[in-house]
């Protein structure tokens, strides 16, 4: 039996759920969950946000533990190695995405909690190939925030060719975007954080931002004008995104990896006079979080975590409703 | 003295006007205008729509002519040549984009009409890195609608890596569709032309469409749902772009030729599932017409046009005003 704690309706709190996860499927791994983080998009399918969610809904997708259970046919893995399992638990294996290494864009990848049994629990079964080997560098206890916040702003980083000469702007230092300060920072490039919060002006210089800027401010942010190659928006709420345009440099790239919900509102001719693009992106291949975490391992980039006990999992969830989190939030299952 | 056709307040008709151009610069070259197309953006300029207009205003920017003088520090072109002049007459030379060749993205770029006597008139000056040569297998009297309409839509094939394995939709079978048709077709890729037009779908085969889907269907344009590599819109009306993105492939780009003025209202989530990107861009560099005049030749590449004489240029500015131009017009300026 898997021991989980599970929401049984739309926004409930979690209470103990278990389960018989049946047999073990031969391209699939189980996972003795040390770790798990808690992203936004928890709360959006516990709260049944995007209407996809499967009650009773086990969540939990920034998962670090170690192979307690291996399928049959699996090669890639051997019990007691340290994974992490994020957004996605299966792909289809047969799709162009696939074939291309492109599983985070497969049409048929199965979300780690949608439909399926997540890492707020004692074990965790995921295919074999949705799993990635956790670097001996990296503390398993800091690890999961990056198998999906993390990967979430790497993986633009990869995608779009991002050279350690550009300049980078991340709006809104929250989960996402710390993780962003210091991979941009890592990779070389002129790094800006755009925050509303005076407060963690200093805080984004010491996570790897080289210059702040008021993300309130509007004679600040046009003073910018022309400054970015790369513009990584992590907030999801709606700001004058023409305004931002702005500030990139031609050939810029507004990206946004934060769900705003409300259209973007955007004009073609602060597209067009300097060929600008707009743009969104989700999570990353397998492939690509395993150079995420060799790149996190070579340059110590670990995220910033306040820790709960897995007990005191519905007050960590509050905490996270409430919205001062620095930076994410980590659940010790092992407490 | 240079001969024109100026428009001496916003949308009034234009009228015979002569201006002293005074000592040709070092820099420049004079064009004999042997013809010149007319784009939808003369329009714009001559009715003062983007707020930018100077009165006595000289319209005219798809220039095919001859060289009839050169400056003295001019190497690049002989009196007697064959060349084109476009959107741009004047670049500053020094920055960053005029570094690297992207001197259509060059902030001081000097627009043809705009504060400048453009090609409505028996002469044009332009500053001789602004000027194209025309090669010999392409014929003078369609050549201009190349220098705007053309590369406009040739451009973003080149800026964006457009493969002859990538399936590509054009929205808007017009001036700049029809041609972007052509390209299209020549350069190996599966076409896709969206027209409102059912009198315009057996035309859009003819001119290089590969199949063609009504852009009023929804139920058509759903069912192309994961198609496109690249939309190119021509058009500048607003559509349900999000319906669009949905017929996109991942990593797709919706790409904005069309000056649309209402705000695009794009979702987050349309763009995010499939790494999706929307972009414009403005006309090309001269390296780029050069290239696309090139390709042109080689692939026997023309624009469609209805021939109007220079002294009937008010009849054809009302005939491109009604809407119903069969592609492009071009002014014959020698009879």
């Amino acid at each position: 039996m898997i021991k989980a704690m599970a929401a049984l309706e739309a926004k409930a709190p979690l209470t103990p759920y278990e389960f018989d996860p049946g047999e073990l499927k031969s391209d699939e791994v189980e996972i003795d969950v040390h770790y798990c983080g808690i992203c936004h998009s928890d709360i959006s399918m516990i709260d049944n946000e995007w209407g996809e969610s499967v009650y009773p809904l086990i969540a939990g997708h920034e998962v670090a533990g170690v192979i307690s259970k291996i399928g049959s046919d699996v090669t890639r893995f051997k019990v007691g190695q340290k994974v992490g399992l994020g957004w996605h638990s299966s792909f289809c294996n047969h799709c162009g995405h696939c074939d291309h290494g492109d599983h985070n864009l497969c049409a048929e990848a199965e979300g780690t909690i949608v439909g399926h049994h997540g890492g707020f629990a004692d074990k965790v079964r995921a295919a074999a190939n949705s799993v990635v080997a956790i670097p001996d560098g990296i503390d398993l206890s800091v690890a999961g925030p990056l198998f999906c916040g993390g990967i979430t702003v790497f993986n633009p980083l990869v995608q779009f060719d991002v050279k350690p000469t550009d300049k980078v702007a991340v709006i809104g230092i929250g989960g996402l975007g710390h993780l962003a300060l210091k991979f941009l920072n890592a990779w070389g490039c002129e790094v800006t954080a755009f925050t509303s919060s005076d407060a963690k002006r200093d805080e984004a210089l010491s996570l790897g931002a080289h210059h702040t800027l008021n993300s309130r401010d509007r004679k600040e942010i046009k003073a910018a004008a022309g400054t970015f190659d790369l513009i990584i928006s992590t907030v999801n709420v709606k700001l004058d995104w023409n305004l931002y345009l702005q500030t990139l440099k031609a050939r810029g790239r507004l990206h946004f990896v934060g769900a705003t919900l409300e259209p973007l509102d955007i004009s073609v001719f602060s597209l067009m006079m300097q060929q600008c693009s707009v743009s969104s992106s989700p999570v990353g291949s397998p492939a690509t979080i395993a150079e995420m975490l060799d790149f996190s391992e070579r340059h110590k980039i670990a995220p910033q975590v306040e820790m709960f006990k897995f007990s005191e999992i519905n007050n960590a969830l509050d905490h996270l409703r409430n919205g001062d989190v620095r930076y994410r939030i980590v659940l010790d299952m092992k407490q």
